[in-house]
């Protein structure tokens, strides 16, 4: 069976996850379903991140397997015309046929995330739903200068859903980049792979040093607390795109 | 009355345009709700440029004059939260007392635009309705280069909506900028004042330039035809932002 890669963007807003679910829509729901009225195959597509409800992508990676061998092209065509025509807000960016070997989940090197804060004092009218408005002035640098003390590999519970069901809680955080753009905060993150709700958990904790209320010591108290209930506020989905992943050169 | 300058963002899609009307929403209805909530004044306010239904603004600017003085800030942060609380998507960006000299749509001495094309095989997701999707490869040079043709003083009779109520279709264009940014095209359009529909009627042109359809000199002769049976397709209101307006000194 012939195996497709498909890079994905989505708004996550109408969403309730990639993962799919009984009751709410999903991302994953709306590509199985466009396979399903390309081939009449029920199919079930692999990501490469689990992005939660309101979650942005520019490049999700999935791959699916399907009977029938098909230009990639064709594919990546009629999957955006059934997404479009369901009126969905996911688009196939490019589809590839893959090895057997390539699993977007289990292949991927590693994963990067933007978070784009609106630091402002006007509420988003233009980017409502993909950005987190904070309207109190931020201090970047503290919050960039700070976010070293998240570098490396460490036990992340702290930044951790109560719900994340990884085995373990130590992850290595390769980047954590914090920069200002006029009104608009762009914190960068990247690792092999992230818990749940790292990032979000880790941004929240990033903004409370940056209105003030945390030194970057108390940030490292609290990542070296491992415990849940010593990290900050978690932020919005609003502002989080899962903006690429990695794959060993095919 | 004190007169208060407002500096306005707006997402256009679930407006009928910038100017009141009877059975459908405004901008400028929304604002002057909003100033009403805050200082129970029925006022008319007035708006650099008359976006039509469906433009957006990072930068549209209005004025009002208000009875009693308050503190620009405190204007400013009131109307938001009122606008916020309507649901509107529409957002005050500053608010400053000005001279009562000061007219925001007469007193303009140039406008800017920026028009987004998504120029790639796959739909927007994540910016659908704030871009003009078109699938097919643009030559954005020879949209760049035709664009000359358009630069100076002309009668815009081919680049006027028949509705336009200008006294006169003769308009001096300052800037007519075509630019790739990967798979984005923007198109910046500068002049002291624009016809109606004039901005959306050159990218339609240009974009039949890009796609191989004309050459430079059937722009030039769809100009020189000053007809507006001898215009291309009127580009969709998606794409178009006005994104800043020129004032003298003060």
């Amino acid at each position: 069976m012939p195996r497709y890669r498909l890079d994905l963007e989505y708004d996550g807003r109408p969403y309730a996850g990639w993962q799919r679910q009984a009751d709410h829509p999903s991302v994953q729901q709306a590509i199985e379903e466009a396979i399903f009225r390309l081939s009449g195959e029920k199919v079930s597509i692999r990501g490469a991140g689990r992005t939660d409800a309101g979650v942005h992508a520019t490049a999700q990676v999935a791959h699916v397997d399907l009977t029938k061998e098909r230009r990639a092209d064709t594919v990546r065509d009629a999957l955006n015309a059934h997404l479009q025509q369901a009126g969905e807000r996911v688009a196939v960016l490019r589809a590839q046929m893959v090895s057997d070997d390539f699993d977007a989940r289990f292949s991927a090197l590693g994963r990067h995330y933007l978070y784009r804060i609106s630091n402002r004092r006007a509420p988003p009218a233009l980017e409502k739903g993909k950005v987190w408005w904070v309207p109190k002035l931020l201090d970047t640098d503290a919050m960039h200068e700070a976010a070293r003390e998240l570098l490396g590999r460490h036990d992340f519970t702290t930044f951790r859903s109560v719900q994340c069901q990884a085995n373990s809680p130590v992850r290595t955080l390769d980047r954590l980049d914090v920069a200002r753009l006029g009104d608009e905060i762009e914190i960068r993150a990247s690792a092999r792979s992230f818990l749940h709700n790292q990032v979000r958990s880790m941004v929240g904790s990033l903004k409370r040093v940056g209105d003030g209320g945390w030194k970057a010591a108390d940030l490292r108290a609290a990542l070296e607390a491992k415990n849940r209930a010593a990290c900050g506020q978690v932020a919005p989905a609003d502002g989080l795109y899962l903006i690429g992943v990695d794959y060993p050169e095919s």
